[in-house]
């Protein structure tokens, strides 16, 4: 079944995922060749309520490989409401009449879904609040892994750091699912967990899974160590206990020779850079990949919304 | 007499209008399929020193779909100047070498003839001052009037709101005292009825008008409902006097079938939500005529200015 | 020898210096034709730590004069860092992968060199910190007084303002000793006189020099009159004394009748608006030649990293 918009992982079935990694695969190849003309007739719109340079490059970069052209705003939230009150509902509305998709980023959880239920043209949702979604993410992700271990069956996945209000972590797990024979292991401060909707979900779907308060005595199992940021101000750990939840030069020593480390970046003091060397250490692919996932979105969002 | 730059509705002459309207029924087909490449050599430059997406957007689509390219700012009183004291003109002079107009929103009255007056190409004043000129804005307006009620004589119309300080009400009365038999009416609490300037224009060339400080005396009598924002924090009305310059939906009924309700956006709480399905409600179709309007306009300013 | 990023104006040899001017008027003839098509796949993006509406303008119409396409910033470092002491590396590594190079402005001194070590893709220096290198900067003043004075050997430049912190007059003062039978002169308060290090390196090229503290004595004698800003708060001087240190009407009559003034903009002061319409007043068109240096400079990259 196609699909008119981005807005959550849940959208994407089996069927999905394997036509969305198809076209990511040949979205190399026309970046290699330096971009297509196939989309130049398109406007894509970046309305950022949460300034992110990084996430809105890369979707403006995906639209400018394809040909297209951007409207943007680096940060839509101090600049554009001329006025106390102003409805997003009303924003997208006027603004669905200049461009040809939508990019949002919001700070309210669900502002995707209304931005969805009220335009014409195509919402791709970038964020919405923290506790909310971001599918693209997820899907490079997935991406990432299905390209990096050759499958996605069988793996073995460790999530590392913040998880509680990880909605990158969340929305993977949940995407994770779906394949066979995938264990998770969550590595967190008691506090800091991965919240029991994730497990109800994972127990449902007969998906094995552990929680973890160190890294340390997985690290020799997993094919995918994904780690994400820590806020130390969260932290009343000392350093010490810091170390349980991120990834050091002498822990490399313990994972499989073919396992590989991600995080959604930026990072902080999570992933010492003497580690990025290490053929493991995935995590700029990873960032590379949006661009070519990205592309194969919005060509599929378009492809949709042209048939019509 | 072709014109070099956008300052003002006063420099539209009804052929000049009549040539702009044809050009907008063109642009409207040009963006069904999906813009042109007619103008892909040409470099516009949005100047905003007050910051306002909507708009931005829909001058930087306009520039898009006539095939040319845009540099940006969202907010360039801000960020750009280094220093105290820096001059307009001397912006303007240098911007000026790196495109091909200038479209400039700006705090204060008079900005935008001040840039006329120094640039080489091409300037459009897209709102200066809050008692300044936002000539766009008014044709868009009297387009919308044009294209909904098939003529624009004989028209009966209400301006409703803070309509002191409005300019956007300000130029399009004085764009419909072109036409004939006009007759406008001014609802508006006494402290922000329209400015004796406007009254005396109308005089002078003999168009009926009425101040008013209630709407609904007049809803069954008026095509065009023009509501502009109230700032609730200027009034010192209670809800009740509040309903008098607003649009609700009790009031649809009393309008006539083929009325149409305008608003030049955002709104803030003037016209409820559910008065949207209503057929007679055309702001966003309002919104939408920016796009092609805007492309008219410059179109109009590129030919004059690669005819020279 | 072939450059991959462009740091600093010690990179510039005589023949690269050639080679670049010659594609700079070429670029002229390019931009008379409304630009080309030759770079219509390169993605540049602007990465503006420190706001610069002018240089950011510069440089991205520059892009699309090419043929080539825009990815922005108009503050960076406001709105990009969600987590503190994000690594500069990092996001140059990631952003790296959406573009085919990056221009760079950053408060920090040595900040371009740091991106230049980890990037892919070709850095351009737009200006590091107030001590560091702006080198298009230096290239486009360098290129206005060859195309002004029709040569660059033989020349006397007279350098006034604040010297003490400007990049610019450092730079130009490195690149003009590169020239034969060049005399400089540094008019400036002693407490914002040039730095002894641009002094020794003068001595060590044999270029005659001299150090004022009144611009009234020389202004016969230059062929060149590069005037900078100076912080009034900076000064404890009264309007008498700032007259030293400025250019105004009365100064016209006593310069050469083929001299001319230059200064980086944005003004304050030191130059009065009387005097842009002497043709010795070449300030505006030295920002338009900023149009064509960085065209040609970017050519360069391109076609140096097209070439591996």
């Amino acid at each position: 079944m196609p699909f008119k918009h981005i807005l959550e992982s849940q959208q994407f079935t089996l069927p999905l995922i394997k036509e969305l990694f198809d076209r990511t695969d040949y979205m190399k190849k026309v970046v290699a060749r330096g971009g297509t003309r196939d989309y130049e007739k398109k406007i894509v719109a970046s309305l950022f309520y949460k300034p992110s340079t990084r996430t809105r490059f890369s979707f403006e970069s995906a639209t400018y490989r394809l040909g297209g052209k951007v409207l943007t705003t680096e940060q839509a939230k101090e600049f554009s409401s001329e006025i106390q009150g102003e409805m997003l509902e009303d924003t997208i509305q006027i603004i669905s009449n200049y461009c040809d998709a939508i990019v949002i980023r919001h700070h309210e959880e669900g502002a995707a879904k209304r931005a969805a239920a009220v335009s014409p043209v195509p919402i791709i949702n970038a964020g919405d609040g923290s506790g909310g979604q971001h599918p693209t993410q997820a899907l490079l992700d997935l991406y990432t892994i299905h390209n990096e271990c050759q499958t996605l069956n069988g793996l073995s996945v460790a999530f590392i750091g913040a998880l509680d209000n990880g909605r990158t972590v969340r929305s993977l797990a949940y995407l994770l699912a779906k394949y066979d024979r995938v264990k998770l292991y969550f590595v967190a401060p008691a506090e800091m967990q991965i919240k029991p909707d994730i497990l109800e979900y994972l127990d449902k779907r007969n998906v094995a899974y552990q929680l973890l308060n160190s890294v340390e005595e997985i690290l020799s199992k997993v094919d995918v160590v994904y780690q994400t940021r820590i806020d130390k101000t969260r932290l009343s750990l000392n350093d010490t206990d810091l170390s349980k939840f991120n990834i050091d030069a002498s822990m490399l020593q313990k994972m499989k020779y073919d396992a590989i480390i991600m995080h959604p970046l930026p990072r902080s003091v999570e992933i010492h850079p003497e580690i990025d060397k290490d053929p493991r250490a995935a995590y700029f692919r990873q960032a590379k990949n949006g661009l070519y996932v990205r592309m194969a979105m919005m060509s599929m969002l378009f492809d949709v919304y042209d048939s019509k």
